[in-house]
């Protein structure tokens, strides 16, 4: 397996790191321009809080990489690569809200209502998701293109999507005997679905053909899936300083995880058989223009935090 | 001033009544269509429960009414009426939230939260303002035009928008000393700028000219407006019982509103004026295509609840 950090093509060396550290540098450009502090200022303060906070912008990131190996760059999916990102800041502040997991701190920082209040925190959410598809209706690309994009962010986000997830975590937690199909239910809908609408619409915005899209799709599911397998494991194997969150907590408020249901091997076995799974669909694209995202989903695989 | 039920033009009766009776339908029958009961059941009962609940479905009749007097029709205007009325349906839901204004009851069920519990009540919301958009991008028209809709929809919800609204209606309430411009600020982003989307949806859709979707934009800002000084007289004048709601709630809970800031009479006469201002513009479309919305801006002046 290649490291996570560089990846050797017939003829250069990709680095991931500058890569991740110069993707990273413009979507936070992007989201700040983005969501500037306008009346009412209470509200984008909040908006601002959490959505620049630091982040690993996995999403935005999926999506540009995406746009740009279908042969777009990196402007045309910005738009929509800043609205992915919103919707995971919007489900970040609602998810921690005392009536859902309860959360007082996210990466050492207070959470979203602590700081402003339950009221404004929900409008906050609510707020983000109406701009990532403001954000989305200005791109500058043929109309059908947006449209398509309106679709499967939406549906990503909605019943069947982020919130199905989020339903089906809140009905199964301290539920004795939540089995693996549920638990796979679980990390499809609150992960891997708004990780599969940025590579999606990545690759709609960049022109790739619909085998291409397609490919896309399959790599953002398993990769999604991939993320919170490491998650499940990351939280019984790593301490809370080396997370920067509670080490233990899915297990404590009586959350299932990988670890949990098959053990820590069984899970480390299943989270390479994802990491394969994802990079078979890039095997059809130019070896050197795919490494971004090879070397993303690796990473994946061997992040410690 | 016309009867609020029936106009008279040249050489028909229209009946208001029965036109807003044919459309409610269209609209409940719709609705009902695209919030079927998939799994997960709860989140879908709990959308189901606000957005079918009894209403006066005002924003997608307006959106209707525009595309049908630009010369579209009703199925064309649809997919946007309904998505106007699941956005409502959202602010709703959260608006009702014991953090915001911890109302128990909405037109004499209990609310969302009180029947699903808060954590469902949120999803519910936010999977409605998803499905929203999730519509209209299964519109059938130039993709032009759906991106203009998406546009002008988001716009209206979000941190400018509803969003705005609310907020400072939160902020101000219990505050001394509101003035009247805050007071506006409050109705116009709560309640009029969704009704002008609506009908710039409809006219949109419908293929008016860049001038008729501005004259429509005018009518619907002042309607919204006017809906919302009504809403205040009716707060004061009449019962519980007569309004289906808590009378003198505003007031039990430190909202400012037009009595309390300008008195009764002067109310009066600002919503007769708001009458006015909203038919101006619609005195440039064929009068008897205009009657559904003029029959419309008169039923909100003469409502009792």
């Amino acid at each position: 397996m290649s490291s996570a950090t560089t990846t050797t093509t017939n003829d250069s060396t990709f680095s991931f790191e500058s890569y991740m550290h110069q993707k990273r540098n413009s979507v936070n450009q992007a989201l700040d321009r983005m969501v500037s502090l306008k009346e009412p200022q209470v509200i984008h303060e909040s908006m601002r809080y959490t959505l620049l906070a630091e982040g690993k912008r996995v999403l935005p990131i999926v999506c540009i990489a995406a746009c740009e190996l279908v042969g777009g760059d990196e402007s045309t999916a910005m738009p929509a690569a800043c609205a992915a990102e919103m919707i995971h800041a919007m489900s970040l502040i609602h998810d921690d809200l005392p009536c859902m997991d309860n959360d007082d701190l996210r990466r050492g920082k207070a959470t979203n209502h602590k700081v402003f209040g339950e009221s404004i925190a929900i409008l906050a959410g609510d707020a983000l998701l109406a701009l990532a598809f403001e954000h989305i209706a200005t791109i500058g690309v043929l109309p059908c293109k947006t449209v398509r994009i309106v679709g499967e962010l939406a549906k990503a986000i909605g019943s069947e999507g982020v919130v199905a997830g989020q339903v089906m975590d809140i009905l199964l937690t301290g539920v004795p005997g939540v089995v693996l199909e549920q638990l796979e239910y679980i990390h499809l809908h609150k992960t891997a679905l708004l990780l599969e609408a940025s590579a999606v619409m990545g690759a709609i915005l960049g022109g790739g053909s619909d085998e291409e899209v397609e490919y896309l799709r399959t790599f953002a599911r398993s990769t999604g899936l991939l993320f919170q397998v490491m998650d499940d494991i990351l939280d019984v194997t790593k301490s809370s300083e080396q997370l920067g969150k509670t080490a233990g907590k899915d297990l404590m408020v009586g959350k299932t995880t990988y670890p949990k249901l098959i053990g820590l091997d069984k899970s480390r076995e299943f989270a390479e058989k994802l990491n394969r799974e994802a990079k078979e669909p890039l095997s059809h694209f130019d070896t050197e223009k795919a490494a971004p995202l090879v070397s993303l989903v690796n990473y994946i695989l061997n992040r410690q935090h």
